[in-house]
């Protein structure tokens, strides 16, 4: 019938954004935020003044940079004098999978160690703690001769690094890292003191950890008690960290002033508009498709029974957070006015530049360099794309790391990979040795995958296809080197490194075989992106930020690098279509949000919360919103009150903090926390785990033995 | 600091309409939907028949035709073969308002009759319950002379419906009155059955019923309480009404096919683009401008005093809820792809109207002739739009309705304004009589504001202007007519009214000589306006339909008039930003939301409902949404299931059924309705109602005398 000659007409732009993804368009803000991620040596302590009057001593500093705790990938603090650790139940996830059996799903059901002896040792989780930090941009840098070609340069900066690196592990005994801020205009000697010996206590049902699953992910109102306890282990005893924070019975007040501090892996707000035109052009819609293939394939192979569902469940989880996010990068970096406006602001500061002779002498070169690099790039992103070998497919990634390790160990230090350098030796072991479990049908589904892909995209011809199929089915491929394997046996893996590089050229598992195979081209390639992009983003981006500092001083933080950082900001809700958001959750909401869905997944609730709602205070907070600039990798950290008592932990950014990938705003973004309030109350009226609610309160514990209960708190 | 110089972005235009209001982006909608305000002659048969397998009959009509009782800008319906009417308390407001006291405060407070002796009369509430409808388009149109100038067919066109309601109500005693439908395609005339005596049963607290105040108005997910419960009498007894729906106990489920029945005010679907465009640039925008400054002089006197805030309650938030309507309306005319695919589709409409020479006769100068008329209307909108006086100045109101009257019946029937006809005349003096309370200090506050913004706008040299000011003050003009007039006295009103033109022209009552020095005035602007505007809309407007029909037939539904639809669709929640929204909120969710604002206003929750939180089940539903299709005016319909339970209550559309004025879209628009299963578990559980609630489920009333409490209920 003829109702479409009705006048009809869909959704709004802004309509379709909110059905869809964030379409993002930025315009200069002229308010005054929250904004920054502050290395913990250039803390911003003029705008805390000014702002709410709070300055932040040496001593305050410091107890947060021993009591965070870093997880490669995700942030921690300690919590306890006797070395309970607080993260994500998300970042803890790859450990639970890996502790959990057919039997066994504390994924599922959660994990409760109501005594000391029930923790559980996790297989490969190393933590590390920041001891201290040095500039060491002059030395690495007159390492440098500007007027080599690049490849030198990239060896002498390398070079330089991994020296600083030795020198100082060699005198302090810890795990020591050069690691680059501002894309290069500074480098810095971080010192930690690492942990291998950390062991799983408590974690709570996926289902309330991840509550809302993949629709509620990025969104606020939340409802999710994302958390999970560790305790780190020194000589078979519980450890005493230096510093540790107290978790606050009632969590923050409205507007209250809050810290997080943690590990925020990486932002793309001071790169040049060639770098982000690549991103949009090439990396972000490539990420896009190689994961809907990979997510793909992971269902299909999770669907065909439960225990191929629990052996996949963090594989799918992490593709399908990462496609939510990268989905939404392409849409800003599209479709917004972000680019023009980012166009507008290099503009600017190139005219400055132009300007003053000795700045201009320096780097009014550095965005065309940069901007040829990825020309450059754009050439062969495909390769590096494709031919990379995604690391969940456990087997593969054994290989590869055992086949470069024996390689790279050949060689001197300094012209070693970064991640074979002398200085990450141990944990790459601790890595290659983990006990955990490996699945090899899930292993050759992944492995399968990516070869498909990698010839779909790169042809059959592509002499990494060529030489990773020899003419053979991708799957065919992956079945025969994930069934023909032995090093998923670790006392395998031990015998392949302990023999070294001749034991890897005579070994014939087909793993290894085929990994030795690839390695040439593979080294090809890495060396090429590091010669003709990386080391020119580096120098020529460390150019780019020094000139910042020459024009405008130094009052401002580097992009995210996964390095210890601190963001102030304050507890607060937003405006959204045209009502309030609220600044927190409450308990009351969890169980409307499960009966507003009549209890459907994902909105059902785990039965143990459901049983505890007549015991539970519903009015009590779940989660909430702060100001304080995070991303990816920030997950885990701990919010912190002026008084540096713990009042949250922080698990995601809502859709609106998409765009600080690329610039910070917080008209809506906002930081999604736990507060502590419902930390505790969980673990008292849900758990049954009195005693650890009692060590976090009272900062003793009854299961340990408190060999120095009253020791070295700081957060008292 | 230079913390500008970091490249910072606001949010995106998504995030800034979703902060502020909607910014709509129209694009042709090729889904099926459930569009449509159907008139009861005409109802989607094939459409249900299609989508949802069911059949509506002749009977099931009438059923709903008979239960649906017109509020007159708002809906209700009969709820018990008892006579009792449940609608909004929004709907309710404005009769509360006026029942209250200085020391009665039924607005604030709520008012519950546990008897029949203690519901309490209305001051002014006149119900209407439609008996039958027939089309009259040809005799209309046969009257109409299409070579007569336009004020002759004008003349013609009214003088024909003032004809066919006089002869309408001779002969049934009925209410008559003749309504355009597709901007003038159709006649029709509906014959209705009037109450006068209606009487308050219950309201709750407006914090309950308005719950979330200003921001959560048109927002969802919701948790009002927007109810209030009437009772019609005749000949002091309750009526026994044809039709009635009974509550449904449960409320509705998930996807289930409902049907909202009520009375759309207007919709501007079927408009012309010159005619959106006259939106566009001047009604809208000083109608914004009009109600802006209207709030602003209405929040001063409110602030006042107390009680000066209980008079102004129903003012402050009427014009609140408009302003935020008008906001989006403009924004959507303004900023969005509306206009620009409204445009692509008359266009459409046009090039086949082109093609058939027989159609094109009739219409292809339509479009041109009311783009005349609305150039037209540009040159005097102002004065239309500024010498308007609003009518919540009830002295104001009530002189104009009583100088007017007693002009206009001097009239022939057939001459009159149209609502002095004599089908009109009954509700007219019923409204004139009222015996509610007058403001005189309110009603100064709102004439001066009235009186300023037309000096400032047409300037002190306006006609109207300089007589309605005599070289005085807004306000001291204001405060001497509200001040000196004594028709705030019902027996003055009801002398005046008897006394008739000679009474009138006799009076000194400053305020009637005040009103006939504007008259004269007022009815050239409203003559000109007919002749020039109104009618060439609706002659014009009613050829471009009838050619619509011609191309396309008449399976389609009319521009809302106010009079009554019928609207199908489903009960279903929505996607936002990358989330669900759930189909219905929980009394849970009342608790988070008041929680989670630590309880501050708006989103306090009134002592009587906080009190009875232990009492009441809470996982119980509260609100839902549906995708049927309304507009302001279908407050207080019934959402009725395929049986005609009565599942729901309307109150509200969502932000993003803004754009349903325009065009309908259910990508994310939904209808909002309060569950019967929460006016039932309100009712017994928080205001100890169960008299009412037994009624409402039984159908029988112990509070009243059930003469026939047997009889005719048409929801067994």
């Amino acid at each position: 019938m003829p109702r479409s000659k009705i006048a009809r007409f869909a959704a709004s732009a802004f309509l379709a954004a909110a059905s869809g993804f964030v379409i993002a368009a930025f315009a200069p803000n002229t308010i005054r935020a929250d904004e920054g991620m502050w290395t913990l040596d250039n803390p911003p302590s003029k705008i805390l003044q000014e702002r709410y009057g709070f300055a932040p001593t040496k001593e305050w500093l410091e107890r947060i940079q021993h009591g965070c705790v870093n997880f490669g990938g995700g942030s921690g603090s300690f919590v306890s004098p006797n070395g309970l650790v607080l993260t994500n139940h998300h970042v803890a996830l790859n450990q639970l999978q890996k502790m959990s059996t057919a039997e066994h799903n504390y994924v599922r059901d959660g994990f409760f160690a109501k005594t000391g002896s029930e923790e559980m040792p996790c297989p490969d989780l190393e933590l590390k703690v920041l001891q201290s930090m040095d500039e060491v941009t002059k030395q690495v840098l007159a390492a440098v001769d500007p007027r080599a070609t690049i490849a030198v340069q990239s060896s002498q900066r390398k070079a330089a690094m991994a020296r600083l690196e030795t020198e100082a592990s060699q005198s302090t005994g810890l795990k020591c890292e050069v690691i680059e801020l501002y894309h290069g205009a500074e480098y810095w000697l971080y010192r930690y003191k690492k942990y291998n010996d950390v062991r799983l206590v408590m974690a709570p049902e996926e289902q309330i950890a991840f509550y809302g699953g993949d629709p509620d992910n990025f969104s606020y109102p939340r409802h999710d008690l994302d958390m999970a306890f560790f305790r780190v282990y020194e000589n078979g005893r519980p450890v005493h960290p230096d510093s540790w924070f107290r978790l606050s019975d009632a969590g923050p007040s409205e507007n209250e002033l809050v810290f997080v501090a943690g590990h925020p892996g990486a932002t793309s707000r001071l790169k040049t508009v060639s770098q982000l035109e690549y991103e949009r052009d090439c990396l972000r819609p490539t990420r896009i498709t190689q994961q809907e293939s990979r997510l793909k394939a992971i269902r299909a192979y999770a669907a065909e029974s439960p225990e191929n569902t629990r052996r996949a469940v963090d594989r799918d989880r992490g593709i399908e957070n990462n496609l939510k996010r990268e989905r939404a990068f392409l849409e800003i970096l599209k479709d917004g006015p972000l680019l023009a406006q980012k166009r507008d602001a290099e503009s600017a500061l190139r005219a400055r530049v132009a300007k003053d002779p000795k700045i201009a002498a320096d780097c009014s070169g550095s965005w065309d360099k940069i901007a040829s690099a990825e020309k450059e790039l754009r050439g062969r992103y495909k390769q590096r794309l494709y031919r990379d070998l995604d690391r969940s497919a456990r087997l593969v990634n054994l290989a590869e790391n055992i086949v470069r390790y024996t390689a790279e160990v050949q060689k001197p230090n300094e012209k070693r990979f970064r991640e074979y350098r002398d200085s990450n030796l141990p944990t790459m072991k601790f890595q290659i040795y983990s006990k955990a479990p490996v699945f090899p049908d899930l292993d050759a589904v992944i492995l399968a995958n990516s070869l498909e892909q990698a010839r779909a995209t790169l042809g059959p011809n592509d002499p990494w296809v060529k030489q990773a199929l020899g003419g053979k089915e991708p799957m065919d491929v992956a079945k025969s080197l994930t069934q023909g394997t032995r090093i998923g046996d670790p006392t395998v893996r031990k015998q392949l490194m302990e023999g070294g590089a001749e034991a890897i050229a005579a070994s014939a598992d087909p793993m290894i075989v085929w990994v030795r195979g690839l390695d040439p081209i593979y080294r090809e390639l890495r060396t090429w992106y590091e010669d003709h992009v990386e080391t020119v983003e580096s120098l020529e981006g460390g150019r780019i930020a020094r000139a910042r500092f020459a024009l405008d001083g130094h009052s401002t933080y580097p992009d995210a690098t996964g390095s210890l950082r601190l963001s102030p900001g304050k507890v607060a809700g937003y405006k959204q279509l045209t009502t309030d958001v609220p600044w927190k959750t409450t308990w009351f909401g969890l169980f409307d949000r499960s009966t507003s869905f009549d209890g459907r997944h994902p909105y059902d609730i785990p039965a143990r919360v459901a049983a505890a709602r007549g015991k539970l205070d519903l009015a009590g907070p779940l989660n909430f919103v702060c100001t304080t600039d995070i991303i990816g990798g920030n997950s885990g950290s701990p919010v912190l009150g002026k008084d540096l008592s713990l009042v949250g932990l922080i698990f995601d950014g809502n859709v609106q903090a998409f765009g600080w990938e690329f610039a910070y705003d917080d008209a809506q973004g906002r930081a999604v926390a736990v507060s502590s309030a419902a930390i505790l109350q969980s673990l008292r009226k849900i758990y049954d785990m009195n005693n650890l609610a009692d060590e976090l309160q009272s900062g003793r514990t009854a299961s340990v033995p408190a060999t120095s209960a009253d020791a070295s708190g700081s957060a008292h």
